[in-house]
């Protein structure tokens, strides 16, 4: 096994200003090539704790990959760190310099004493093009064990990774076939999932890793016998199949715009508590124009009659947060955007707005698809962000199971 | 100074499964209450590890915070390490296991075997209500070094850190008085703002640290001296005032929904390219239903056409992302929703439908504050994300500049 480490640098994740997101990302790559990441730990802006950390990196791991600190400013050390690390000197790397100047001219900013920071490189480094930003990545070799540097920010990381860094990785190490599956679940708790992975058994030579997220269940199988991973697979879908969504990492916005475009339907939706999520959700995902056509956030009363038709007698007799105004506000979405699919959400997210009747966490759905209607009662748990998502997760998935279904 | 380690426990941060945002949550506000944080670490459910670590902890910190670990589930280890660690025994708890009783019975959901393992807590362990969860939290003592093991889910963690761990906390060490502040900026490169800092100088006893998210730059400064605290602070935003926009963490959407709730304005969006994320980004806080209006996610050239009345003249002679467009669909927004500020975003979000003339990235946002347009071109880099965040923050960003300087 190919046994590596990822390092987030960065005092900002110490206080809370940022969350680390490229420590997740790096290690999901890395065990579907096959790698094992059997250590991940962030650092602060600190040449001391970077440089041990570094050092014993070196020594216990086949590589390790860093993020972040190789900015031009006073508290990016990454490369200072590396080189000490690895007992090398930093030098100014005229590639690297060039890259800068050529970036920065054409984005039409003056360059800087600070920016000539970034091309000190430690010596003998094997560069990583940026395409995105000015921060090289580069890599690092001391005894056999490398160091692989990226920047810290994801959309820059993230094609240094997939371009140069797996490649270099496949090159350099002999990597296993690994069998690993995401395997989706929704609507039962945690404990039923556990209960039957019990029953079947997890083999010895096999990962099993259950992992809830607001609405979901995601089981992860891992192992590098086939073998072992075809009939557990097979077995836990079979058994939970009333709750299964589907394999991958997709996300419910994926899976639902996979099936929406194979099927060439289209979607709209009226959002009142969700307030744009479900929209985000589906046009977070390329190409979504293809199934989404669009949506009305009818945050208002006012916009809830004006816009989608909603009666101001339904909304006096039964409160904007109702079945019925629900089933008004999928009609105006049929009539407004006369997709295949419509759908309504109608709901208190809270923290307040809530009474004994309707209390925060009371959501009404509609889900209208090719005429056939499903309206529904729900009372989510968790804060404001939670019920927003539960609820968005709710209708994807229905939507989901239900054009599976048919 | 009192220091302390965060530890997310859970395998399934070691395959990317979850990204770990409680570590982030808690840093932050234990350095809010001068607290520092010296170790994060992320863990795997490996039982070994897990007491190693937390032994460590114990003798190195004056208290750790484990998050993650406590479910029913046969790979929910942390009061199992927690005990071994502080060399105690597990002991079934009658007032956790009430507690679990109680909830799942209100839940009505069935009681199974596993979820007695989730009362074996440590011996003496002082209990930590969840009013939300089945998982109650625990601190225990050895030495004088706190564990202290919360919930891994969000909204379970975080009311119990607040109302029992700061609490407790506070109690039980003295903290010193804390200077601490979050100074944002947008609209200039994060090299002009470090010169800036340089030149001003940083104080050795205060910490500054630069932190770039997508379309912003937060400086984020702490110490312990008030004689130092605030000549710094007013000093940095007289020096980049043009680009400040405000204190505090506060998202961009707090910031804009407390100035238009301070000024009594009412804001709609007709939103393309950002597809339901500015209207998601104001709804996301609470209460924005007195400022927020509706909105129209206007995806296809049916809507734009259909329900914002943008020509289809217009669309033919310049395209469905031209200035003309955006200048049709805020015309549209404001006729449609009637509110003090009108906004209309269209552009392409890639990573596909970008062309020689109009590439991924090219946004136009509208904004009109009570009748003052202001329509932009934008060429915004990153990936898809990147480019529908930068331009709901530039939304955001101008329309705040904008309030304050009226």
């Amino acid at each position: 096994m190919i046994r590596s480490a990822i390092i987030a640098v960065g005092s900002e994740i110490f206080i809370g200003s940022i969350v680390d997101t490229n420590s997740a990302y790096l290690a999901k790559r890395l065990n579907q090539i096959g790698v094992t990441v059997d250590l991940i730990t962030p650092l602060p802006d600190d040449i001391g704790r970077m440089v041990e950390t570094f050092k014993k990196c070196f020594s216990e791991y086949d590589f390790f990959i860093t993020t972040g600190g190789l900015g031009p400013t006073f508290d990016d050390l990454t490369a200072e760190a590396i080189a000490k690390a690895a007992g090398v000197k930093l030098q100014f790397n005229d590639t690297a310099y060039k890259h800068i100047e050529d970036l920065l001219t054409k984005r039409g900013v003056s360059i800087k004493e600070s920016h000539k920071r970034q091309a000190l490189l430690p010596e003998g480094a094997l560069l990583l093009p940026n395409s995105k930003g000015t921060a090289m990545g580069f890599i690092c070799d001391k005894n056999g064990s490398y160091s692989i540097s990226l920047p810290g920010i994801p959309y820059e990381m993230k094609p240094m990774f997939e371009d140069y860094v797996i490649p270099f990785i496949r090159k350099h190490f002999n990597l296993p076939e690994i069998f690993m599956e995401d395997i989706r679940f929704a609507g039962l708790p945690e404990s039923d999932v556990d209960e039957v992975i019990r029953e079947i058994g997890v083999p010895s030579n096999l990962e099993c890793i259950i992992n809830v997220s607001k609405g979901e269940i995601i089981v992860r199988v891992r192992t590098t016998d086939r073998k072992v991973f075809d009939p557990f697979v097979t077995n836990l879908i079979e058994k939970l199949n009333r709750f299964y969504i589907g394999k991958g990492d997709e996300s419910m916005g994926e899976i639902l715009f996979r099936m929406l475009n194979e099927r060439k339907k289209s979607i709209s939706f009226a959002e009142s508590c969700t307030g744009g999520l479900l929209s985000k959700m589906i046009t977070d995902i390329p190409g979504s124009s293809k199934v989404f056509v669009g949506s009305v956030v009818s945050y208002s009363n006012d916009v809830k009659m004006g816009l989608l038709g909603v009666s101001e007698e339904t909304l006096k007799s039964f409160g904007a947060v109702s079945k019925e105004t629900a089933m008004e506000m999928i009609k105006g979405c049929k009539k407004l955007f006369n997709t295949d699919i419509a759908v309504a959400v109608t709901g208190i997210a809270g923290p307040d707005g809530g009474t004994s009747e309707k209390p925060v966490g009371l959501v009404y759905t509609a889900i209208d698809i090719e005429g056939e209607l499903e309206v529904k009662e729900h009372l989510f748990s968790g804060d404001r962000d939670a019920i927003r998502e539960r609820s968005a997760k709710y209708v994807f998935d229905s939507i989901i199971k239900r054009l599976k279904s048919r």
